[in-house]
């Protein structure tokens, strides 16, 4: 055989299927500091600017427990526990970054083709794993109080997902979030159908008036589930540090799906997160003061919005977490907005990636006020607001 | 519907396949300190009894990029590129662990029956992998020198698998070391093929009688790579820090992988381990000391081994690596040898878990000697010994 005719290796049919993080690719291309970023959903530096990390005792030099350090699963366990869940530390994994814990359920439950239920607009990157996992993804429309659960119950008796994936508290990226007559109503479907509930809760803490109601799997009775928590949107996102807490039955294979994919989560991080998690008073006070600074910032994009946005967009002011999400009157073409902002160093996400390609998606943006610092605020969104209104016009 | 009859919801088929790290259920099994553990493959930690982590700026702390952090990717990427690879950091991909890199392999070339090579024995967690994405794995019957080359060819040109996994340099379990004629030849049938190579090589710098030849990797013409490291064996393990470096072709798709499986890995550790790096004197001093301490511990175990399984069990004495591999002359139950064994605190590998489950497996045993303290390395093997005397004279 020759060997420049050797054809290529067969790769696997989930790669056809492989979508790079519109976010990160933005991200990558915005690299320099006179940008300004609506695009992506990262924290704001300057509150940890005079943070030191605590020191790592070399106790954490060695390979470590899969399931995660004991001291740091007891302490999120806890948080949980008070919002309901049966949580204890038994039933909680440490994962690098909620984003391993959905894959860990996608491989926990998702063959090809296997049907999954998501909202209408989702997060994106929970959508990219179930699509890398080739689930038949159904998407039900999502209201400003969650999806509807006649709609959900005709879907589940219909296709018989065995996974529902939800973000009911501040959602990533519509800002949602359910009430708690809505989550009640949820739970009482889903504990009517051999299904999982994934709910995905990394907004939670970040709340402007008052606290989200209890998770919807605090509300199950019968319905397995897994809830997912982060500490990168509280803490530090760089420490890579989420945390799962699942049904009892599910835990035992979660774990062995946690140690094929990485044996277990960096131990300096899990200490340095223990270490700072550990006082309670001292972790609301910093919550608190993270709230404040949000909320401000939320306030200041609401402001600006109102200045440049009314009559040609439509949004609901966000109650928690770090996203305004806009609708346009009219249809625009958001790819076109979008190179023509980066032209004039201002991004932006263009809304098609939350949602399952399909015929047709409405003309939606995504704005993340929390890294943008004030001053460059309003300045921002005036061009943005000026290039849709050019397209609007030609 | 009966809420209490509801049936459970239907995981996915790979969930069957799911076996958990038997290293790991005899590491939980063992936590308490009286142990003598020739079980795992810990490196040992009075190594680092006085390391103190280099302080972490704090540009580390915000969300980083999939790829990991540019300095270390160079950094991994050159000692890569003194192999003799195509490296350098566009083609090197930072994982979380080694682990992480099976895991993205498997995603990129693995559907349910693909047909994939490896070693008799093999490393365990690589199989476990293998057998989650549901591959049809055959395994080649691997001598000190590696695998057969014409036995290779055969299975390629038969099965057309699109991936072989190897593990020449320093085999776990089986210490093996492929010269370098024999790399060349291996690396000359996988050029003829449409086939990626997955070599993976943590154990290269732990080497007792001079260098490893270079990877097979650096040998290949025409066939695509994906060659794996880790600062776990020789740094600090608890950082869970691996490297990926391939051909080009592939990085694109296993970049996304990447992002999709945990978006980056944690950066505190990214910046410790480019600091500890960056020198490179100091680094190979380190290396030296490594290898001294080490060599010293695999001669106390082979002399042990002389005194107390000489008749019993064949072996070779590794040439790097942290395992001693026996054939035990005659077959014993060793599952039984390990109840038995952790009675007497004693924890050793039994050989199974290393091959695919088939016919016949011989009774093999993988012994660590990395870990435990020189004086309780002969008194453990004597407890070794003697019962499995006592099983074969029964």
């Amino acid at each position: 055989m020759n060997c420049a005719s050797t054809p290529r290796p067969q790769l696997a049919n989930r790669i056809k299927n492989l979508t790079g993080s519109v976010a990160r690719d933005i991200l990558s291309r915005t690299q320099n500091k006179s940008i300004t970023s609506f695009a992506g959903g990262l924290p704001d530096a300057t509150l940890w600017d005079d943070l030191q990390l605590p020191q790592v005792p070399a106790t954490a030099y060695q390979y470590g427990p899969s399931e995660g350090e004991l001291t740091l699963r007891q302490i999120l366990a806890e948080r949980t526990k008070s919002l309901g869940l049966q949580s204890d530390a038994e039933n909680t994994l440490i994962t690098s970054g909620s984003q391993q814990g959905l894959d860990l359920a996608a491989k926990l439950v998702i063959d090809p083709g296997t049907p999954i239920l998501l909202e209408a607009p989702t997060y994106l990157a929970a959508l990219q794993v179930f699509q890398l996992f080739e689930a038949k993804i159904q998407a039900l429309p999502l209201d400003n109080d969650g999806i509807d659960p006649d709609t959900l119950d005709d879907y589940l008796t219909r296709n018989k997902a065995p996974l529902v994936y939800l973000n009911p508290s501040f959602q990533n990226p519509s800002g949602a979030c359910y009430s708690a007559e809505r989550r009640q109503q949820i739970a009482a479907v889903l504990d009517r159908h051999p299904v999982i509930l994934l709910e995905d809760d990394p907004y939670r803490d970040i709340s402007y008036e008052g606290e989200a109601p209890p998770p919807i799997a605090s509300f199950l009775k019968n319905a397995a589930w897994i809830y997912l928590s982060s500490v990168s949107k509280t803490l530090i996102p760089g420490l890579r540090l989420g945390s799962l807490c699942c049904s009892p039955e599910l835990f035992g294979p979660l774990l062995k799906l946690k140690q094929a994919a990485d044996l277990h989560s960096n131990r300096p991080a899990q200490y340095i997160a223990a270490e700072m998690l550990a006082n309670r008073e001292i972790n609301l006070e910093r919550i608190q003061t993270l709230r404040t600074h949000y909320r401000e910032k939320r306030d200041l994009m609401q402001h600006a919005l109102e200045r440049h946005f009314s009559g040609i967009a439509g949004w609901s002011i966000p109650q928690g977490g770090m996203f305004f999400w806009l609708t346009l009157n009219q249809s625009v073409n958001l790819a076109e907005t979008l190179e023509r902002c980066l032209e004039k160093n201002v991004a932006f996400m263009p809304g098609t990636p939350f949602f399952v390609p399909a015929a047709k998606i409405p003309s939606c943006l995504r704005l993340n006020f929390s890294l943008v610092s004030p001053e460059k605020m309003e300045p921002g969104l005036k061009i943005l607001s000026q290039i849709i209104k050019g397209q609007l016009g030609s």
